[in-house]
């Protein structure tokens, strides 16, 4: 991944990249009154890929997504999202309300209705507040703006606390390509998918097919290695627009780095900003013979109760990480289990070490969300043999404030 | 499940049934200075059928246990069991430490050492202290009595707020039968095997490949319905006695719905006890084709974080129920849901019924452990089309507590 060092950080997020234009609006659909509505636009030459979830139960805005893709080609134009509502277990009225919305969208834009997509967050089982949102729809597309990302990554929010955006640029074949993205999403949050929403741009172009791919390995890369709760979203979408010239085949490799630096930045993003959250927790499981079976043990672990609330305990509970590892559903032998928490090693080949206790937990305790100049990231590393699979997955620790949103979320 | 008519409660516990005895004593392994070792002693005629933790990581008196059970073709007279210290992931003290124990305990009792099992429960990377146990070894064989139930079931415990315990009589053929059990856990409980420790004694006798098999329906009936926090332990087993004369053919049944019983009222009281708990949780899935699939549906519900954290609310927050039947991994067509939370119909055909929040909540409420005129049961009913398939899983809510409990426990 040594290519990954070309791309460097840009301002301007899901708008950094040319030709695409962002908005992001008040319609008054959350009673807090912040902005709830939001659209993106893709220039006329873009192709989409999407990845969604795979929970049985989905949106009617999923569904649509789904076909409109196929329908277009991925020739989309646009994405509008809601948030607020997310439009699910709404019964026939989902999708009609949908359509109403894409099709708003597509008569001011001037676009076909195929090519405009929708994507809603919020509340299961309410429905979208229609009125605010059609009369809404008018100075939504007057707010499109090419600086627009930041609004749009704004609008989209719903528990979450801060917004998820990030532009990375490089040159490559001789000419700047950016990439930027934007995402939502605390709460609801695991593989596949795990997003609950995530956009992303290019100003570069690849045929549809080889995007389509790279796509579906950097979320894999991504939004699928990160778990808050273990709870599927009905409504997780990814949308990636590329567009404009194309580029030669042997900058590929290179613009998938970027494609899954981007990808990867706004996952962390969604789990450091998980329901509660003290600080993000990065576990890389290496050894296994299949990358797949890395990240199954890395999930496994990152999703694991005891492991999440010793972590908010600032507990070196070592036993919780092994224990949770041999419940992956992955094969391996006990014998061959190596364990660090952070710098300090605590199991090698099976057997327990005697480490500093104390060290261990000041080196939990340093951790901590809230402030550039902290160090959030508490760093997991157990290798369960000499085979070449490794994988990262992403989480946070569960705290009483985890149970008291969402014990206390609706009603 | 009208044979279940035929079984009613007798007290006694885990000795109720002829022949079997228990002691519990302290040997100083917990802090607490609690009862921290039990016994239990089966007449020589007694076979044992064993279930155990799915996880590739398990404690060395895991390994034992079956490989005992093989060995003695299921000819086990007792079962020793340490409170304090898990004695997984220690090394390869381990199973030597487990070797000594049932030694010493096979010479006490005058019977061969493979006829000795060892079951061990407490923190994991922990060696069990050995010289106080060793030690009590003798005043632990002086105590067991035929009465000595109650003593062993407080013996076992860990976290756990109560003990648990039953015992059943019916009369089978003409002459009385009778079922006991005692188990312990309340954290790191998750199916397969949901126990962790669990214990069944019975005083008629079967088959030894007969009994096999109704213990594993039971379990899967029981222990690996339930789910506290989806952390399967190290250390899960779950031993069944059968002693004495053997029971006609055609009374194997009444039997079967005995044993289910006796394998349900300990798993719920698991699921009762759960960590921080404030109710019980009892998740119906009807309609499935396979009693395995509505099994798989119930247990995610039940395994959910948000619909935990919702039912701590109190909320009749009833998206997440559905979104969480979406992603366990079974088909189903989404316009067959109808939901239930208590008597409120929420779904019907797919479609969200309008339905009284105030008195859905009231039932929510209402319902709180703590007391034998209090029902702490919330029942949530879920009908995914008109297959067979039927399942019930056990749960907790998950609250504040939960995370306290956990992230304190340990350093």
């Amino acid at each position: 991944m040594t290519q990954s060092l070309i791309w460097s950080p840009i301002s301007g997020g899901i708008t950094a990249p040319s030709g695409f234009q962002a908005a992001g609006v008040i319609a008054g659909l959350k009673e807090s009154k912040k902005a709830d509505l939001s659209l993106l636009v893709a220039p006329d030459d873009a192709i989409c890929a999407g990845t969604f979830t795979t929970s049985v139960i989905r949106a009617a805005c999923v569904d649509l997504c789904v076909d409109r893709l196929q329908v277009t080609s991925g020739r989309i134009r646009a994405v509008v999202t809601n948030s607020g509502q997310a439009n699910a277990c709404t019964g026939d009225r989902g999708l009609v309300d949908s359509l109403l919305i894409t099709q708003a969208v597509a008569e001011r834009l001037g676009v076909s209705q195929d090519q405009v997509l929708i994507c809603s967050t919020g509340v299961i089982g309410v429905p979208i507040a229609m009125d605010p949102l059609l009369a809404a729809v008018d100075p939504l597309v007057n707010a499109l703006a090419p600086d627009g990302g930041a609004a749009a990554a704004q609008a989209i929010l719903t528990t979450d606390l801060v917004e998820k955006q990030i532009a990375l640029e490089a040159v490559l074949a001789g000419r700047r390509v950016r990439i930027g993205g934007m995402a939502k999403g605390s709460g609801m949050i695991h593989p596949n998918m795990a997003t609950m929403l995530g956009y992303l741009t290019c100003d570069a172009s690849i045929p549809c097919d080889l995007w389509q791919d790279m796509v579906r390995r950097a979320v894999d890369r991504s939004f699928n290695s990160i778990t808050v709760d273990g709870d599927t979203s009905t409504n997780d979408t990814f949308l990636a627009f590329a567009a404009g010239d194309p580029l030669p085949t042997d900058q590929l490799e290179a613009l998938e780095d970027g494609l899954t630096l981007v990808a990867q930045h706004l996952a962390r993003s969604i789990a450091r900003d998980g329901e509660g959250a003290t600080c993000l927790m990065e576990v890389q499981v290496e050894g296994t013979d299949l990358e797949t079976e890395a990240r199954q043990v890395a999930r496994t672990i990152c999703g694991s109760s005891l492991v999440k609330t010793a972590v908010h305990g600032r507990d070196p509970n070592w036993g919780r990480i092994v224990a949770a590892a041999g419940r992956a559903g992955v094969a391996f032998s006990a014998d061959s289990v190596a364990l660090w928490i952070g710098p300090h090693q605590l199991m090698s080949a099976g057997q327990p070490l005697p480490f500093d206790r104390v060290a261990a937990s000041a080196y939990l305790s340093e951790r901590a969300c809230g402030g550039y100049l902290v160090d959030d990231t508490v760093r997991i590393r157990l290798s369960l043999g000499d085979g070449a699979g490794l994988a990262i997955s992403w989480g946070c620790d569960l705290s009483d404030q985890y149970v008291r949103i969402n014990a206390d979320y609706t009603t």
